[in-house]
C-alpha cells in the first residue's frame, strides 16, 4: 500500500537524529512548501500531488526490514532507531486543494509537526509535489489553447515509469483533457480510456487499406484510421475513405475520424478535411497528433487547420520543465509562543518568507475574477472593505481593491497525523479546476507573455520580513550569539 | 512484485484484439526500439532502464481484477478476455546492456514474439528505456565534467515521484556518481547513501554555530555543515572553522567539510579554501551544489573554482530534456521467412530502418576506441579486414576502417518468454559503463559541439530500405495490393 517512507534523503535522517540527540524531538515546527518561479514565463501553475501525498503521510512508518537496512549503515543509535520503529506522522497539514491556480512564493502545502517528522517526510511531499503540479500545469496550458477541442492524455510511454505515468493520467484529467490512453490510470481513478491504432497495426498488414478494413470490422462503431503511416493525403486519406465506402457505409456505419500524426498538420488537415467532406464524409473527426506545444495548438489554429481533437503525450508528461518546489522551515513553537525564522541568501529569491503564514485570495464580487493573493502572518484579519495589494519585489507597483470577497486557500488536511481533509472525487477537482480558472483573468492565462498574477506580503509579514533581515544581517553572528538569545521575540510571536 | 501490466495504452489492446480476430495471434514479428536524435546535440546516450523491463516481462500477466475492468469498458469480446487471462510473455528480447554507449537510429531493443505479446509490452518497455537513458545519460554528462571529482545524486525531490526517484539514483551510480542521498534506493540496490545537512536544520537553531556545533557532536567524523543559510563567507565559513576550533580538534577530530549551495560558487569556493588553508584546514573539502550542469562544472574549473564534490540533483533526475525512444515493426515471420516492413513519413527522420537487424560495433584493435556502429540485416556477416563506414544521410561522408574488432552489441536476453540475460550486479554494470565511455574518442564526449558519432546502415540493408521506399512511393498503393501480394519477397527474406 504505497509504502514509501524510506524515500526520503539520508541527510533528513541524520538530522533528526541530532534532533532527537540534542532533546529536540518534541518541538514544534513550522514548514512551508512553495516554488519560486514559473518555468518559461508562464502565468499560472496548478496544485497537484495532493492525493499521493495524503497516501503517503497515511502510510508513514518504517518497516522492521528498514530499521535492519538503517542499522547497516552504521550511522544510528539503537536509541534512535527504536524511536524511529514506532514513529508515525502525528502532525497537522495545510495544502491547496489540486487544480487550484496556483503562484510563486505561495504556502502551498504547510505543515506543523514535530521536528523529525517534518523533517522526514520532506523528500516524498516535495516529488509528489513538483510532478503533480507539473503534470496537472502542463496539461492545462494545452488545454487552454485547445479550448473546447478535446484533448485524450497519451504521454504513458514517455514518463519516468508507470507509477509516473499514473500520476500525469491523473493530473491531466483533473486538468481538463477527456480521457488517458493510460489503461492502468482508468483502472485505477476511472479515468475515461481512449485511443485509436499505431503505426505497427498498419505496417502488421500487407496493406493499409486491410489494416483499416480489419480495424472497422472489429469496432465498426470506433473506426478512427491513422492515415500517416506510408502517405498521408496520397494514401491514408484514401484509404480511410475507401473503407468506408466498401465496409462501413454498407453495413450502416459511418467513418468516425482520421488521425494525422506527422507532417504539417496545418496544411495536411485542410487537405484532408476536403478530401472527407468531398467523399460526403462531414461527420468524420480529425485527431491530430505529434509532439504538440500550447503554442503549435493557437499556431494551427491561427492558420485555419481543421481538427476536432488531440492526441498529447509529450509536452504533459514528459514536458521540458521543472517546478523546483521548496520545502522550508518558517517557524517553531517555544513556550507556546511561534519564533519565526527565515533562510537568508545571496541569491535574493532563495530567501524564504518568515513565520506560521495564511494565504488568501481576492476575488471581485461583480466579475468573480481572481485580483490577487496575500501572504499574512497567520493570526491576521484583512480588511473587508478596502485593500492595497502592493507588490513586495516593487514597492511602488501598488492596487488598491474593494468590493471583494476573501477565500483562504489552503485547507486542514491532517490533524494530529489523522486525516480530516475533504474527499473529493476525480470528477469533483476537475470541476474545481475548471472553475478556479475560469476565475482568473485570459491576461494571466496567455501563452504569450502572460501578466503577472498580484501575489503580496501583508504590511505585518513584510515588516516582519524585514525585521528578521535587518537582524540577521549584522556581521559575526556567532559572536553575539548569546546575546541573542534574550531577545529574539519578534512580531510573529 | 512490479505487476505493471495493465501499464499500456488502451490501443495496444483493441489491435491485439483485432490482431485475434483476424488469426494473427500466432504472427511472430520483429520491433525495435530506437530514439531518433540525442537531446540538446549531445554526443552520445547511454543505455538504461534494462533491469525494470526485466521485472516487468518477468511478470507479465492480466489479474481476475484486470480483466474485469478491462470487460466494463465493453470494448472486448469474451474470448479475448479470456485469451488476456492466460498470457504470458513467450518471445525473445535482446537488448544492449545497461550503461552501454548507444546512438540514434540503432535498435537498441529487438522484440520478436507474437504480435499480441510484442504490441502489449509497448507502452511499459518504451516508459522504462525512456527514463533509464535518461538518468543514465544526464549523470553521466555531468561526470564527464566533473571527471574525479565524486558526484553525488541528491535528486529525490525533483523526481516524477519515488519509483522515477528509486530509478534516478540507481542509473546515476551506474553512470559513474558515488553515491545517492535516497534511502530507499540505498536499501533496495545497495548503493552508498550519503548527505549533509538542510538549511532547515540550521534555521532550526537559535544560531548557526550551535546548529554545526549540535552536528558535529553528533557525527564528528562526518562534519559537513552547510555553510550558506544566512552568509557563506562572514557568517557560515567563519562558524565552521569556530566549531572545528572549539569542539572538533579539541577532541581529535577535524573539520571533514564544508557546502555552498548558492552565490557565486566560483568566487566562494575560492574565498572559502583560503579562509580554511589560513585557518590550517587545508583537508577540509568543499562540496558544490545548486542545479549544477555540465557546463556550469566546465565553467567554475575554468575559473579556478575550488571543490572537492558536487551534489547534483536537477540535472539528473529531472533534466529539461527528453528521449524520444520508439518502438517501431521491423518485420514478421511468413512461412518461414522474414517480410521486412517500414514506417514511412513525411518527416524524414521518421522513416524507419526495416527488417530483422543486428547492431555491431567497431573498435580500433590498437587503441581501443569505438570507431562507429553498423546497423545490418541479421544474417549478414561482416568484413574482419577492411570496412567502408558510409553516412546514410551523406553518402559522400565514408571512411575507410582496418585494424578493428567487431562486437555484437545487442545481448539475448529473454528467449521463449524465459530469462536468459547476463545477471549483472550494479557494480559490474558501472564498471561496464566506465569502460565503455573510456573506449569513446573525447570528441564525441565533448560537451561543447561534439563530434558525430558513426552510425552506419549496411550496403545490404541500404538497399533493402531504398528498395521499400521505392516500392511504397507507387501511388495508389490501395488498388494494387492484391498484386503486390505476389511478389513482396524482398532481399531480407
Amino acid at each position: 500500500m504505497n509504502q514509501k517512507t524510506m524515500m526520503t534523503d539520508l541527510y533528513e535522517l541524520t538530522m533528526a537524529q541530532t534532533y532527537f540527540q540534542d532533546g529536540k524531538k518534541d518541538e514544534i515546527v513550522y514548514f512551508d512548501s512553495f516554488f519560486r518561479s514559473i518555468p518559461n514565463q508562464g502565468g499560472y501553475a496548478l496544485m497537484g500531488g495532493n492525493e499521493e501525498i495524503v497516501e503517503y503521510i497515511k502510510n508513514f512508518h518504517f518497516t522492521a526490514e528498514d530499521i535492519e537496512y538503517l542499522r547497516s549503515t552504521n550511522l544510528f543509535t539503537e536509541e534512535f532507531l527504536s524511536y524511529l520503529k514506532d514513529l508515525k506522522f502525528t502532525g497537522d497539514i495545510y495544502m491547496v486543494p489540486t487544480g487550484t491556480p496556483v503562484f510563486p512564493n505561495e504556502p502551498i502545502v504547510t505543515v506543523r509537526a514535530k521536528t523529525i517528522e517534518a523533517q522526514i517526510i520532506e523528500t516524498a511531499l516535495l516529488s509528489y509535489l513538483n510532478a503533480g503540479i507539473k503534470f496537472t500545469t502542463c496539461a492545462r496550458k494545452l488545454k487552454e489553447s485547445a479550448l473546447e477541442i478535446p484533448i485524450m492524455e497519451f504521454g504513458a510511454r514517455r514518463a519516468d515509469g508507470p507509477d509516473a505515468a499514473v500520476m500525469a493520467s491523473k493530473y491531466a484529467y483533473i486538468a481538463g483533457c477527456s480521457g488517458t490512453s493510460n489503461v492502468y490510470a482508468g483502472k485505477k481513478y476511472q479515468i475515461p480510456v481512449m485511443g485509436t491504432m499505431a503505426h505497427s497495426f498498419i505496417t502488421d498488414y500487407e496493406d493499409e487499406y486491410e489494416a483499416f478494413l480489419a480495424y472497422a470490422k472489429m469496432y465498426p462503431e470506433n473506426s478512427v484510421f491513422l492515415v500517416d503511416t506510408y502517405n498521408t493525403l496520397k494514401s491514408g486519406v484514401p484509404n480511410a475513405i475507401r473503407v468506408a465506402k466498401d465496409y462501413l457505409i454498407p453495413n450502416g456505419y459511418r467513418l468516425k475520424g482520421i488521425r494525422i500524426d506527422s507532417g504539417d498538420l496545418a496544411y495536411e488537415t485542410k487537405m484532408a478535411r476536403k478530401m472527407l467532406d468531398e467523399a460526403g464524409m462531414q461527420d468524420a473527426t480529425i485527431c491530430i497528433s505529434n509532439g504538440l506545444t500550447a503554442k503549435t495548438i493557437n499556431s494551427l489554429k491561427e492558420q485555419g487547420a481543421c481538427f476536432d481533437s488531440i492526441g498529447a503525450g509529450d509536452n504533459i508528461t514528459a514536458p521540458n520543465i521543472r517546478i523546483g518546489c521548496v520545502y522550508k522551515l518558517a517557524g517553531l513553537e517555544e513556550n507556546n509562543k511561534i519564533i519565526p525564522k527565515i533562510k537568508i541568501s545571496n541569491d535574493k529569491i532563495k530567501t524564504t518568507n518568515p513565520g506560521y503564514k495564511k494565504v488568501y485570495r481576492f476575488y471581485d464580487k461583480e466579475t468573480g475574477y481572481a485580483l490577487g493573493d496575500v501572504i499574512t502572518v497567520h493570526h491576521e484579519k484583512l480588511p473587508m472593505d478596502e485593500y492595497t495589494l502592493i507588490d513586495p519585489e516593487n514597492r511602488h507597483n501598488q492596487k488598491t481593491i474593494r468590493n471583494y470577497e476573501i477565500r483562504e486557500l489552503q485547507e486542514l488536511v491532517f490533524q494530529n497525523g489523522v486525516f480530516v481533509g475533504p474527499q473529493m472525487s476525480i470528477e469533483n477537482l476537475r470541476n474545481h479546476c475548471e472553475i478556479e480558472m475560469n476565475r482568473l483573468y485570459p491576461e494571466i492565462k496567455r501563452e504569450e507573455m502572460p501578466h503577472q498574477y498580484y501575489v503580496d506580503l501583508s504590511e505585518e509579514l513584510y515588516a516582519l520580513k524585514e525585521e528578521l533581515l535587518a537582524y540577521y544581517s549584522q556581521e559575526e553572528r556567532g559572536k553575539v550569539y548569546a546575546k541573542r538569545k534574550e531577545n529574539r521575540t519578534f512580531k510573529n510571536s
